[in-house]
């Protein structure tokens, strides 16, 4: 019988019959920890046999996954002969090719996905092209990213699209419109627009506050900015004033209900939400799809990968966009202290100075590499291990 | 003062000033009695500023809304001199432009749909293009449609778009299908894309089985189709054993809790449903969302008006398709009686024949518009009014 791979760290040569489908599948979800399961590690496996060789950060983007996660399963997936390495990406080998067309069944050598939208269903006209262009270059003004309060920034295009969908949807035209935080900079493109009744920033970043300030002065675009910790209620003067909220919060459970209920504070009674947010596994997602029924939100449209985002790997650089529209609505506030993903989920991280070499722990002292500088002078580090951190 | 309109059946002139937005959108929505207040009064304004001359019927599959509402809306709106009646559709009067742009603040004269994709986020590929070809040709040999049993037809196109977003989505290749109800034939065009491990179909509608059978038989699909009432549970042979699930049930909540039930027992603790249903107002919709939970399902990704229907204007001629994906799911069944729109909200409609002009009560003891031939041995008709029969 034809030896055709190894699986796992004792690399005990298995044969072809045993590497069917269940036990290669369940073998490497299970290795990895994913919560997905063998679903994930089958999407990984079609989203390369698609679009061979493709980067791992292409495979997140497609599946939906952290980019961690993909790494360690094409590795995973290397060792068994499944996978191979090449300069532009991952490529099935010749066994690979056999295992997924004749385990998986797969045919479909391509893409479907709309090549004039990228499945987001709206194109940009004129106006928006000319607001892309102006947003690209405002975009470049902002500060780094303090990751401390999940700060990481969508791309100008993301932003723009954004502002696209809710023009498209009636979301802006004659529309007074609150960002309940606004770190990817989408009240820019929102109030370049020039179709909003009003746009107003909340958000205790007083560097993206100035940046936009500076901006809406020079292209005269009005914009509100006002400072403000959202861990305390919104204030007086901005309740129950909005027709539109959007908002991209912390991605934990109690960081969307704090920021969606600052919201709604801003809406009254009713409204629309736009709320983008990371792709869950489905136990979690479910908590989040309970919360927002709870709340008085309905999923009125989701457009998943519709958000990319510059440098954050952790969320596989997508997250979904879903249009809520809401009556009677509650907010829903449990824990204002607990947000931001590295207060549930603590993470050491470890960083090699890419000059001199020396290793540094960030995550405890060090709260954030943006903030490290190496005694040898060096600002460039690279990330070789992370750790969480148990209660 | 310019005297720009009248309101109401009392025919009292009004003067401008007073024809301010939340009156009039206040006033429309009140008389027309639609759950969805004045957005929906709104969003039918912009759709007609956006696309002016347009039909009824295009309105309908813009807004979500049924056709009878968009129509009175309509009426009213010319009444009020906001609207105008074209050849080809609605349009707006010069103090309809003025009310539209001054009050609404309506800027956006285009839409932003991707032009390519219609908004559906993919596109056919060859395949996919030959297979419309078949399915249209089969799709001429549907029976006519079972009202009684709210049968209405997708169109060819929207069967072979669905195929095509499961086959993009992973959810065809190496997998088991069950189509819980396949009123639209989407069994045919997902069984010749050859991607699919089994296809199966239950239905109550034995016309419907047979079509599928001889197209099956003279293409070699090896589709299954079994004929089953799903008020009872789904046969033994078929539990726990699909992948997959597809359903366009009845549009009442209880008609999706027994479709979504009847498929969860084929699919087991786990799997993925293709849900289409009809857009419902705010009230309605939480709680379709809310029982989406309790059964397991998060909807992972929802497409407003994915669905184009023939001649179903009750629904506005659109509906969503939600891909949906389920851990630990549980079927919630209530009443299996009363699934059908007409148990719930029986109505009477009003027929007229064409030829001879005599009147006909249908909904009572003629139960459906398909049953009836006049006297005169007519046998079209047009429908005249209609009447809900209050408890």
């Amino acid at each position: 019988m034809k030896i055709i791979g190894k699986i796992g760290k004792g690399k005990k040569e298995v044969e072809e019959k045993e590497i069917i489908k269940p036990i290669l599948l369940k073998e490497v979800a299970r290795k990895v920890d994913i919560a997905e399961g063998e679903r994930a590690v089958e999407d990984i496996l079609r989203c390369i046999y698609r679009n061979q060789p493709i980067s791992t950060k292409k495979i997140g983007q497609y599946v939906k996954l952290p980019l961690p996660i993909i790494a360690k399963v094409r590795t995973l997936l290397e060792r068994s002969k499944i996978l191979d390495r090449e300069e532009k990406g991952a490529v099935l080998t010749e066994i690979g090719n056999e295992f997924v067309e004749k385990e998986l069944k797969l045919k479909m050598k391509h893409d479907l996905t709309c090549p004039l939208c990228n499945g987001r269903g709206i194109v940009l006209d004129e106006m928006f092209e000319e607001i892309l262009k102006k947003h690209k270059m405002y975009a470049k003004k902002r500060p780094t990213v303090n990751t401390t309060i999940d700060q990481s920034y969508a791309t100008p295009e993301t932003a723009v699209y954004r502002a696209a969908l809710m023009a498209q949807r009636g979301d802006l035209e004659g529309k007074r419109i609150l960002f309940v935080g606004d770190d990817d900079l989408t009240s820019i493109p929102t109030a370049l627009t020039n179709l909003c009744e009003e746009v107003v920033v909340v958000d205790i970043d007083e560097r993206l506050l100035k940046l936009i300030d500076d901006v809406s002065k020079k292209e005269n675009l009005n914009i509100k900015t006002i400072k403000h910790d959202l861990r305390n209620p919104l204030p007086e003067e901005l309740r129950c004033k909005f027709d539109v909220i959007f908002t991209d919060p912390p991605y934990t459970l109690n960081g969307m209900k704090l920021f969606l209920s600052r919201g709604i504070e801003g809406l009254g009674g009713e409204g629309i939400a736009y709320l983008a947010f990371s792709h869950k596994p489905i136990d979690e997602w479910i908590e989040v799809q309970k919360t927002l029924s709870k709340m008085g939100f309905v999923i009125y449209e989701l457009i998943p990968g519709f958000n990319l985002y510059e440098g954050s790997e952790i969320i596989g650089n997508t997250t979904f966009l879903a249009r809520l529209i809401g009556k009677n609505l509650k907010p829903i506030i449990e824990d204002v202290e607990k947000i931001y993903t590295g207060e549930i989920k603590p993470t050491l991280r470890y960083y090699k100075c890419l000059n001199c070499g020396k290793i540094y722990e960030v995550g405890d002292k060090i709260k954030r590499i943006e903030d490290l500088t190496c005694e040898c002078g060096g600002k460039k580090f690279s990330m070789i291990k992370r750790k969480k951190i148990k209660d």
